[in-house]
């Protein structure tokens, strides 16, 4: 389980460093609090926040039951694509709000198969 | 904890299908990306999502608490008033975001008994 | 680990609070669903609410890691200093948005070490 906690703690990291980069495209771009609009740079880094706590929610949840019915080695990596993926997607987003597909499709897939797995695993073991 | 899981599940890909719909919506109603408004339904659809968002994050802990300290099965039987709770809010706030009342409670109702219940076993099981 | 449960249900508690402030200050506002803007106070205590959802999601893992790895009783201790700070952040920011700063840091300096403490305690417990 080490290992997952490992990702569980890269990831809110991850989220960390992007709301850091919200609050300094703040001061930039000056766009005052409590205003979340205002620039489109700021609106882009903002959308990328936000976006990764949607995704943080789901993430963790699905890295646990996948992990929990499964294999924590392998919950373990594909918490790492994710945390790939999430970087592709800001990048791509901040350069270009059109890129953002193939980041964003980068991180939905492993949760997709961290959450059905986990799911399959939960229904297989009532039965 | 079969039971709590396969709900944790569920309240996940719940909240996962609201963000498809603020996709959708996007395309539909030509609201480019970063905005999040511009029109009143995709307006709608986004606030279901982020107000399920606020709402995951306080029932998942609460779904473990409850779980934890009294019973898994009465905790999953709560979070399927959960479930059903935020399809109701969701369809009733894209028709009239006035009519949200009631969706809202049932969602919030089950959650007040999880935290409730889960707090309240905590402390005792510490006295 | 009761005292970490006990934590995590107040510090929900009081982002649902948070969550009630913004509803109240909708209707004495007048700022109609689904806007979020519209009334200077009602944006701040939405902020507030926003921002705590982002912490909240970043503290509950921090607290686990932390209590896993090291100790459950520092850790419930750290998320006392937590609450704390995050109702001196809700006071200054609803008061004046450039005055949230010491409130921030005295919520997110807790967190860096629970995340940080339990980071280090799973990457030990690897080697």
């Amino acid at each position: 389980m080490a290992y997952v906690d490992i990702v569980t703690a890269l990831a809110v990291l991850q989220f960390i460093v992007f709301g850091f980069k919200v609050g300094q495209a703040r001061e930039r771009y000056g766009v005052q609090a409590p205003a979340t609009t205002g620039h489109e740079i700021f609106e882009r880094l903002f959308r990328v926040q936000q976006n990764t706590l949607e995704l943080l929610v789901i993430f963790l949840p699905g890295l646990y039951l996948f992990s929990r019915y499964f294999n924590p080695l392998w919950a373990a990596a594909l918490g790492v694509v994710y945390l790939v993926g999430r970087q592709v997607y800001a990048a791509g987003y901040v350069k270009d709000p059109a890129k953002r597909g193939p980041g964003f499709a980068l991180t939905f897939l492993p949760i997709v198969v961290l959450l059905g797995g986990g799911a399959i695993g939960a229904v297989r073991a009532l039965i």
